[in-house]
C-alpha cells in the first residue's frame, strides 16, 4: 500500500500498475471480446461456428473482433489449405492465461 | 471445459459465466474507473485529493465517476458535517475485493 508519504519509487510503481490495468481492461472490454475468447476456448474455433453462437454479431463486427484479438496476441490462426480454405483459431498462451482471471472477475461480480 | 457435445446444463453454466464476465468488465472498464478506485484505496479519498492525482479529469467527469462507483457498490461515502461539508470516500468490501484481481490483470498484461 502506498501511504500519503510514499516515495517517488512507489509512486512510479503505482502509476505503472495503473497503466497496465487500464491496458488490460482496454484489450478485454470491447463488446463481445471476452465472450469470443471464451467461445474459441470452448471449441468454437471457426468463423462459421462463432456465427452460430453469436447470431446477433454481424460478419463485419466478428471479423474485426478476431483481427483485434489476434493483434493483441490473444488468439492465433491456422490457415488450412482445403477448398474452400479453412481458418482455425486457437488461443495463444497469453489468451489462455487470462481465462482464469476472467472467471475470478465473474465470481467477484456475483458477490453483491 | 465444455465439449461440442456439452449438455444443456453446462451450456447454461457457460452463458451465465459469460454474462457475469461482461457485467464485471462493464463496471470496471469505463475510462478512469479502475484508476479512481485504486487512488481511493491509496488514500486519495476526497474530491479535492482525487483532482490532484487526476488533473486532466474535469469536475463533471470525476463527479460522474464517483456516482457510478457508488451505484455499483464499489465505494461508499461518509458526509462529515464540517463547514464546508466534507465528503470522504472509501472502498466497500466489494470494491476492495476487486483490487487483487486488477493486479492479476496487470501482471497478465505485462507478459507479452
Amino acid at each position: 500500500m502506498i501511504k500519503e508519504t510514499s516515495s517517488n519509487a512507489s509512486n512510479r510503481k503505482f502509476l505503472r500498475s495503473a497503466c497496465r490495468i487500464t491496458g488490460a481492461l482496454e484489450i478485454l472490454s470491447g463488446r463481445w471480446k471476452a465472450l469470443t475468447l471464451i467461445h474459441i476456448s470452448e471449441g468454437k474455433n471457426r468463423f462459421s461456428l462463432l456465427k452460430q453462437v453469436l447470431p446477433t454479431v454481424s460478419d463485419q463486427v466478428l471479423g474485426r473482433l478476431l483481427r483485434e484479438l489476434e493483434a493483441d496476441g490473444l488468439i492465433g490462426k491456422t490457415i488450412i489449405p482445403e477448398v474452400p480454405v479453412r481458418v482455425d483459431y486457437s488461443l495463444t498462451d497469453k489468451g489462455a492465461a487470462v481465462l482464469p482471471i476472467l472467471e475470478e472477475l465473474a465470481e467477484w461480480y456475483d458477490k453483491r
